[in-house]
């Protein structure tokens, strides 16, 4: 008989600066969905995923998949009677959402609204008549009594385009936005709940960069339309957006948040939620599949063995990390990256962009170049910030302090940067290089950059920073003699300085920081490695491109 | 009638690496409680919050606050047969966690785990016979059942101190730890469930530091015990740390972790959600109220509003942050922060230190000094490395360049050290640096300082970084003139370090900084910064004390 003694670390520092939190309070209205992806089950998720806390009263209990609809219990008025009142009496409610109601839930719904009077929480009540799959969940005269008796206390109303035509009594045409319009403004008036949100998922609308799906918020106190555009994500992962959307656009509301941000907030969730989804489904079911609600949520049990008082070592087992080097042909793996199948199209585009030619052979209209330098100098103030979280995350100092030397190049390129629009551009003022304003291309390239900082290791921030010194001193080195652009000129300096015989000795140094990485990654997640340098090729070659654009 | 459009942010970068990410799952087959803090609901929370996939099979529905049960309605064998049969044949599943089970759950369950035969998912039991608070919630027949028809099925059992009483069929007297050991024992006996889990929540312990309370893992397979030694923290808010304990561990056993490391996981959590708690019940109700099992997630709102690609920039208001220190009596927040009451104990004694007395006079053992100047080692890169994430964070590149500045003065003093322990202690080589272990007092500091770093702002993190400069120049400076330790040796030269004009013109410097953070510090929220400083400076006095008490 052995026995081993575990201490049992304290919470976080900064968890134990406030205690007993003002967490806000959110009533889910709902019949169950067994299998956790819509419903109750959905509701639960989605506001714990928002921090803030869920109660529940169940209307019914299903039995249900994404396949199908096995059976559905409806719960006695009596018992959804008590249960409102036991919540609403000893618990703080600050929003009520509603889903799917059965006539017993309406009626014992309403009467506890009429008697809330004053105290009512805010509701939102999403009038589950049909499902996401097009499925009919309720008969006729459960919209009519939405409509007559939970609608008219709701803050927000959020059908989507069939339960529309359901609460309207007809089904209409949509062939323009203005219809849309047209749908929100009656059902304001005939349900008596002045904010309308009208989901498009079922009809999404195409121009010339692909489809899209437009979410219209009405509002009928400020007579005002608010169209949410999002990307029409081609999947069957559909399964919950309904539930999941109200949801978060209550948890959003209970949290203090304006209307127009909650449903922000609740569509973009949605929709990270569905770009993800999960593979939750057995092998044998295809279609439909559950969203993904815990996307941002990180692992409590993976930041607690790294926890740097945590002493109960006995449990963990430590993997020895046996270097990828090795399964790299040729001994580089900056040359394997740029030569992967995934990658290569984006690092060529790049290394070969039309930018580059144009300044060598001097023929850039200048406010492009400009316009470059400008973005250029805000992606290096952002480039010094991720090498100082690069630093933080590195392994040992020697490697924190091959981040600082970056820094101060990157220091250097600023300070020419500074030189080539005081000189080149008449710019002398420095509060106006404090005013200029990121471009889509810079800021899509500094979120990706902020996203790897944010979630990823040491590693794959490092593969993240390194296209841009790679393919710079490559792509002006290899058009180092086809230089045309006049002696003294701006454009002829800027190819010199990258095709230097410094910058490719920082390019080799470059190159070995890439092995260097490899040695303490796991081979088995090479693939997002990839991934990373494919993706940052691709940005810096949109980068070059919004400066070629410019106009 | 006015329309504005905006665009919806396409996912973080990072998530779209992975997509369909495979979510382990966990079903939990419980009884609801309607006011979130317990039961099914706690399940899903906690199984969400481990960025896991819940499904329920909902054994009761009952109306329920932290204040009392109102109602328990059962639900049918036949839907419990039906949901169990829907989610197990449609869904994967990893983990079964059981919280309260009716006869007819019991019968269902069974028969299904009879079915299933080898495809059985791993089988979490939590023998819910009594509540946290004491309430019985089953009878004696109930515990009979769980005994002959659940638990030879599962893989952990986790009963609390009255439950083990009821399923061994008889109250007995616990002294010393021994006693636990062998209830554990025997339960395995009687379960034929060969982990047992005894939590020992019910029966405090005590010793020279207080209170704690142990959580006893038996694992019969093995024949060991393992002890988890935890706080004990004196709250009633403890609604719900039986249901969160199993799930979490159902969570972290469907992720991989063995049981060991996932029991451990369990704790923790419970651990965390109870210290911090929260305040969801009415003003009317006192008493039990429900942990928080969201302490550790981010709110995606606030994410989304500072994404730097969000451009539905309509739907914010820029609130203006005006400057706090017109509020700060004298116009130096350095010295309003060291005269507070929360933080003038922690800076008196960490000031005033009986180490730095024994330096200064030349009488502190020599092995107690070479242990501070190898923990500072440590502490030093640390520090470097949290100063490089101060300087991501920063507003702006003035303030990010400061944070450099930083990191090269801590260069200098690893230099420093360096040079120390080579002439004082002997020390040539570089493997012994990179081989000091960090003792409890380095880690805890530096465990601050992540937290801070991770969760808080610039500001936070400022602050934070802030005493370590600011005491030691102190100290040292005001016994500037009482140094008597030899002339030329380690203990004056570190002494005089300290109170050079160059380290107090640093000081100076840090007095600045900390007057400019607060002009866009949100003045409401003042007290984090007092709370942070005042912890830091508590941490800086123990690690002077750990030197001190060095043997």
């Amino acid at each position: 008989m052995t026995c081993s003694r575990l201490n049992i670390n304290t919470p976080p520092p900064y968890l134990t600066l406030t205690s007993n939190e003002k967490l806000p309070t959110v009533l889910s209205v709902a019949g169950t969905d067994s299998s956790g992806g819509a419903g109750a089950e959905a509701d639960v998720k989605t506001i714990t995923a928002h921090r803030c806390y869920a109660m529940t009263c169940i209307t019914a209990l299903t039995a249900q998949t994404p396949v199908k609809v096995y059976s559905i219990n409806n719960t006695p008025k009596s018992v959804i009677s008590q249960t409102l009142e036991a919540n609403l009496r000893d618990m703080k409610c600050d929003v009520i959402k509603t889903g799917m109601l059965t006539t017993a839930a309406i009626e014992a719904l309403h009467e506890k609204l009429l008697q809330l009077e004053g105290n009512r929480p805010k509701l939102v009540v999403d009038p589950v008549l049909v499902a996401t799959s097009g499925t009919s969940l309720a008969g006729k005269d459960i919209a009519g009594l939405i409509t007559e008796k939970i609608a008219p206390f709701a803050d927000i109303l959020t059908p989507n385009i069939p339960e529309c035509f359901k609460l309207l009594g007809e089904e209409r045409i949509i062939n323009k936005l203005q219809d849309v319009f047209e749908i929100a403004k009656d059902l304001a008036r005939i349900t008596k709940c002045s904010n309308i949100l009208v989901k498009g998922g079922h009809i999404p609308w195409s121009d010339e960069n692909g489809k899209y799906i437009t979410d219209v918020l009405y509002s009928g106190a400020e007579q005002k339309f608010i169209v949410f555009k999002g990307n029409f994500v081609n999947t069957t992962h559909t399964h919950g957006t309904g539930c999941t959307l109200a949801s978060a656009i209550a948890s959003n509301l209970a949290r203090g948040y304006s209307l127009p941000q909650s449903v922000y907030g609740g569509i973009e969730y949605v929709q990270n939620a569905v770009a993800i989804g999960c593979d939750v489904t057995s092998e044998t079911v295809k279609g439909n599949g559950p969203i993904n609600h815990v996307y941002a949520v990180e692992i409590p049990l993976e930041k607690m063995l790294k926890d740097e008082c945590f002493t109960a070592s006995d449990i963990v087992l430590k993997k020895p990390v046996t270097s990828a080097l090795g399964k790299i042909p040729g001994g580089s793996f900056y040359k394997y990256l740029i030569n992967h199948p995934k990658v290569k199209p984006h690092w060529d585009s790049y290394v070969n962009h039309k930018f580059v030619e144009k300044v060598a052979d001097g023929t850039l209209e200048p406010k492009k170049f400009q316009f470059f330098i400008e973005q250029d100098y805000l992606y290096l103030i952002n480039y010094a910030r991720i090498s100082c979280i690069a630093g933080s995350k590195a392994p040992c100092l020697e490697d924190l302090e091959k981040e600082l030397l970056v820094i101060e190049c990157v220091r250097n390129g600023l300070t020419q940067h500074e030189r080539r629009l005081r000189e080149g551009f008449g710019i002398k003022d420095r509060d106006y290089l404090q005013k200029i304003q990121g471009g889509p291309a810079l800021r899509a390239y500094c979120r990706y950059f902020s996203d790897v900082a944010r979630r990823g290791n040491w590693q794959e921030l490092v593969v993240a920073l390194n296209p841009c010194l790679m393919g710079y001193v490559y792509a002006l080195t290899k058009i180092k003699d086809k230089v045309t652009a006049a002696e003294g000129s701006l454009y002829r300096e800027w190819c010199e300085t990258y095709s230097s015989s410094w910058c490719n000795e920082s390019k080799a140094e470059g190159e070995r920081l890439m092995n260097h990485i490899l040695e303490t990654y796991p081979p088995e997640k090479l693939d997002t490695l990839v991934t990373i340098y494919a993706d940052v090729c691709e940005l810096e070659t949109n980068f070059w491109t919004a400066a070629l654009e410019y106009k």
